[in-house]
């Protein structure tokens, strides 16, 4: 039942179409008796695009990207981000050599650095006479990486309603005090995250990839014991399919996601991660 | 040039609708050469609703919502999260009471609470024999907050292309060991964040709030100087412009959002998060 699928926006509504996209997505029947709608159909089909023509985006995409950003909820208002809009090839091949070298940095015309940015609020602080003191705390540095993240996936919806696609890069956390000099950040100010934006290599499409059973990760009321393994051993099973069509060697996704966070090993550097943003300014109180 | 704005999904895509949504989001015109449509127009006229109608939510309405959180990248497919849907009133006057009495709690048919979930990949790790050791380390944990944020606002948008409402509630952070208790929340699991979701009151609409200049948060390459507190003046009077009009107290955002964050007692018990974390089984090392 596995349909072929498109990038671009849709706008027929059927339940067939619903249908298809929910079975792409979790490889398996959910019923969802709401009308679809081009939004429900932008989101649902999501993939994470690691291919891009050498075109340049559409004039004012950074724009309409930051206007989405900034219309995501924000705690208390207080807006506790900023975004660095790197275009340059030479900047993008310094960056994508920090993150791992994930070569899809390099192939992106635009990458987004989405920044947890404490430093405004500390200046409008002082500029008034209140010293922001609370942004100390570890709950500060928290509301910054929720607000830059709801942020984000924001412009991660509305590229995709006009045809570009777009990776997140968590690469960037492996050597944050070398990316932040690249940047140019002031103190209390972190890279939490790349976003590379393009248009998608259709030689080269990305496909939807499975996730976790509803009943893996939805509870009612409270939540409810996970001992049976039951959901997680079917998506094994269809994670793997996914994997075989692919063309990618077959694994369980128990396999897979253990041996990711097995230890500090596994991290990538990012085990110092608290010490190094102690040395941008954060104090993690 | 405020224009009457309306909750439903809007099919016009003209150039004025486009304008019109950008000048309610800025104060201020900004020029966005990009064809809108019923997606982007969802994304940039969001607003927190806090008036809520008694009805229930659509049948299908949490499925569809955890599908479309779930459609939101993952890093490295690790899918660190889980949601809790509360429907019985009882719990939800808990919660509230736990949040800060915020009405919209007790009002809303629904409240979804998003929950950074670790214990599922402990679980599965010693299933297969590699226990979970770099979910000891502040980076897992921020890995989930981030992971968490982007579903949850996959969510949003899908919600309000079906004509719903919602409200991000941090108070739930408040005191998380109390919220952890009532949830039934294993070890290695944490509410991040609440969401109110219901059908708007016409009767009390909410409005779009208007944010910062682009200036302020979008930066070329490099951070910028903000030393220029020029756009933040513009924006203190802006903010005033659109308090005035909801009949709220004038007052500037620097004002606002330096109160907010003056020290541990503007953040309502949230100064301990770190210990009472530690004492949720998140090592943050």
């Amino acid at each position: 039942m596995t349909l072929e699928t498109t990038l671009a926006p849709v706008r027929d509504t059927s339940h067939a179409l619903r249908e298809t996209r929910l079975y792409d997505r979790y490889r398996d029947a959910l019923e969802v008796p709401i009308a679809w709608n081009e939004t429900l159909d932008t989101i649902v089909s999501h993939r994470s695009v690691r291919a891009y023509l050498p075109d340049a985006v559409p004039d004012g995409t950074v724009e309409l990207l930051v206007a989405a950003a900034q219309s995501a909820a924000s705690s208390s208002n207080l807006q506790p981000w900023s975004v660095i809009a790197v275009e340059d090839p030479a900047r993008k091949a310094r960056l994508a050599a920090l993150a791992g070298n994930q070569k899809q940095i390099l192939q992106a015309p635009l990458f987004l650095l989405w920044i947890v940015d404490h430093e405004r609020l500390h200046e409008v602080g002082d500029r008034v006479g209140t010293p922001a003191r609370a942004l100390h705390f570890l709950e500060s540095f928290l509301l910054g990486a929720v607000d830059t993240s709801l942020a984000a996936q924001n412009a991660v919806v509305a590229l995709e309603a006009i045809g570009l696609g777009s990776c997140y890069i968590g690469g960037i956390r492996n050597k944050p005090a070398e990316v932040a000099a690249e940047l140019g950040l002031p103190p209390h100010a972190f890279a939490l995250f790349g976003l590379t934006v393009g248009h998608p290599d259709p030689v080269a499409p990305a496909s939807v990839k499975p996730r976790l059973p509803q009943e893996a990760v939805l509870f009612r009321e409270r939540y409810g014991a996970q001992r049976s393994a039951e959901p997680i051993a079917a998506y094994d099973v269809r994670l793997r399919s996914f994997q075989r069509e692919q063309g990618m060697i077959e694994r369980d996704w128990s396999e897979q996601a253990s041996q990711r966070v097995r230890g500090a090993d596994s991290l990538a550097g990012r085990d110092v991660l608290r010490q190094v943003l102690n040395g941008l300014g954060f104090r993690l109180d």
